[in-house]
């Protein structure tokens, strides 16, 4: 049996939301999101977003959110990605000052808010003083050449590797998926035979991570009063499960209304409740 | 070059501790332990125990370390096990009040300290009304027989798997090793292509958890205070490196001193610090 | 489209059939088996099992199928199963006279008529010279101390492990599964971190060493003359195909009529042809 | 203790030698390889590449080896490639005439010479009627787009796919390695969640396959005639060892002269014999 999402909100203070096939798909923001979540706000809900995607700053994503009236929805300190883990590790464990890269531009974010140099790997060379390699985003470089520079350079160099988006695929239309920079990182690691550090849902340190902000925003908050909201069950359920917070199913994304009961059972992932969308 | 871990332990005010083969080992507390350990806390370090053996509760692991002037070196409230994850976990989730276990007697306590009723596997009938599988530890039970039960009834039912160690293997004398549950956690899974839900080191939420356990015992903590010290690369050193606080490699368990470099470029894990022993 | 088997069946001089889902299940040979296996013998078909059962000699698989009239459908020599390609290897590789094993009596023909000396693995002492350990079956020994006993002999000692049945689960009863000795060999390679010797379906060697078979008591036999037929996807109709041999799904065992082409386009293994039974 | 190659030659009447590490590296042919070759040729031996290298046809492979005096040492019907196995796949399973392609216009021989027309992924079109993708080289192609071409390709369409080469990595230089088109389809693999039908060593079909090669050419041939000489344990040593054959392990190439003990001990792959080089 679904459920009314706006009558489920009511009984929580504080609401987690999956960004991508929950908020926003290959289109944009999906209709009727902002609406709803205008109307969360009204009545007084704490906002988050909690996404695995790593390839902007948290204020690019705000600005993706924006009601006519209310404006972001979403202030910046209310975005939180995998990135930031990423960002937090680079910050405590990398001893040389140089970061090296694959991504976007706008994707090496991660690193320079470190107060780190973030230099794309394409551009290094053999003097370069690295002190880690971040795999951010799977866009903005040659894969072959620089996945095998890649491979090359940690046979070759003791250095931590950070992967700041969990993700083995992401939806790019309708129809088609791209391989994520997650999957990209499996590829290295099985070329390699080691595992690298690794960011996201469904990891449950992603949810304390996200606790502890809402906990610094609004003191006092516990964990039965937070609601995960997201479209798939092996991240967004899984982890908000295991965190031992509230979930919701909703059926806009990547889990589709004819048989999300049958991948339900199959995964043994069981959300608390599924919901046709957050607009409904 | 090795350091000396008593002045390594001078710059830190909180110190997580891993139990096996750094503590203790196949024969029982290590030579020189107790006795470090009573100069840390009479130095008024904060002392703790993060381990993923849940086989006792941590009452009964407080009990394993007792200074003839200083008593309980941990007292229980500093014994953080994977158990209490899994324990917290259920707490949270399950519906139905009984929980089926594999595993000893003594680690049911994870699930009756939740409130909730345990059951061995090979009590349950077809009448019992089961709302989560508990695999606790890899004895107290026959395992052909108990592990195909399990299968099959996870095959006919849709109910949470919580897994509370998710070590593979563990050391029982001097030259032999054991499968440990998450050895048995991963046949079940592939058995089932489904994954569990999986509690313990190398997670970092394991080690937000001590944060928040350790942050309500010394307020103010932060993790630039703190220091994780381990035996194990892939468990103790990688969990704390991820969760960004301080690492020490301690060459008194499963790494060894002749090639704990090799290991190091091999997995790529890097400890900030690597010691003999805590005694040294 | 469904083809009828019978039809299909005179097209090729030599068919190779999978016991389990194909010609017997939980309640032993599947009614209307023998007399199509009797009308396809009239027809001069030469009839082959190609199993991965390894729990028995060929000569008591054989013994299965007896037709009143017919006599047994398949003589020893024309029931081939993944043991005796364990059997080879044995013969060819093992320098020290004795093999330890996991399984039951049974099933240790495979070493014995190899002209070696099989020993079950709970019966070695320290001073026994074991030249190989051979996984056999998942029954006859105590799981939890004959797995970690089989582990802490591989980690002292360098000899080859040779599994005879690469499957993970097998079915017992109608809804029930059981663990086989590809998943207990699952186990223990990860726990060793390295491979085995496997031997069975879907491998093509096990379709080489059967044509090898075929073309010896019927010389002259090329691929296009033979038919696998099997319930299985990635077992029998994967390893018929990487073989290039024609392939026939029946969907009297593993596979169910109502998802068999979901199950086709998932996996990407594709039947040449798919029938209800062979007895239709 | 290490062999000389050329006293453990004299005990069998069939050679098969892996390319790479044991006839040539990333310098061109080995010195002292020529000269070894011909000697074996004139004590008579049956010589023949068998090899997981698919960028190029057997008659290419053919002409590295050229002696001055004797010519070819390995006429194209004595390199066995595992492509020789994929194009038999393909020209018994694929149903419609046109492979679509990953690799070097060269490796696209594999295709065509099963006598079905060959074309780059990047150029078909949507009303390209696709019968199969093989997996050739790792080159020849741009990687993003046409990895993730690939992937949606196959999300909605049902064919078979064959990879030519399985192994996961090559070396290119002296301290680097390669990608190779086996670990691009692990990564296609685990984004589509189903496995593609390989060929290659460590497969005892790869030597079932060379082995009746070389039954033909050399009527009477048995498995005990034959050695296998490779530098890798895992595909070389592995491959033989399954498929029964003697197999020597040579140090000129993956395995180091220092730790050789250690991979076989750690891998359980046990060589028969070991030799510095052929040229020794």
């Amino acid at each position: 049996m679904l459920h009314s999402f706006r009558a489920l909100a009511a009984n929580y203070s504080v609401i987690f939301f999956d960004a991508y096939g929950v908020l926003k798909n290959f289109e944009g923001v999906i209709d009727g999101v902002l609406p709803a979540l205008a109307e969360l706000k009204r009545d007084g809900k704490e906002l988050f977003v909690v996404t695995n995607d790593s390839s902007r700053s948290p204020k690019k994503m705000s600005q993706l959110y924006v009601h006519e009236e209310l404006g972001e929805i979403f202030p910046e300190d209310r975005v939180i990605s995998s990135g930031m883990l990423a960002r937090d590790f680079l910050r405590a464990k990398v001893k040389a000052k140089t970061v090296a890269y694959l991504g976007k531009p706008d994707s090496a974010y991660y690193i320079t808010s470190a107060g780190l140099t973030a230099i794309p790997l394409s551009e290094c060379t053999a003097k370069t003083e690295i002190g880690a390699l971040a795999l951010l985003d799977d866009e903005g470089f040659d894969w072959q050449p620089d996945i095998n520079r890649a491979i090359n350079l940690l046979r070759h160099k003791t250095i931590p590797v950070v992967v700041a988006n969990a993700d083995k695929v992401y939806p790019v239309h309708r129809n088609d998926v791209a391989i994520a920079v997650g999957g990209i990182a499996d590829l290295m690691e099985s070329a390699l035979d080691r595992r690298f550090v690794r960011f996201g849902k469904p990891d449950a340190y992603m949810f304390s991570y996200s606790f502890a902000r809402a906990s610094a925003l609004t003191p006092g908050v516990r964990r039965k009063d937070i609601l995960m909201v997201g479209d798939t069950l092996e991240t967004d359920i899984r982890g908000g499960n295991t965190f031992g917070i509230d979930t919701v199913l909703t059926l806009s994304g990547n889990t589709a209304s004819e048989d999300y009961e049958f991948w339900i059972a199959a995964s043994g992932v069981i959300p608390d409740f599924v919901c046709e969308s957050i607009a409904t």
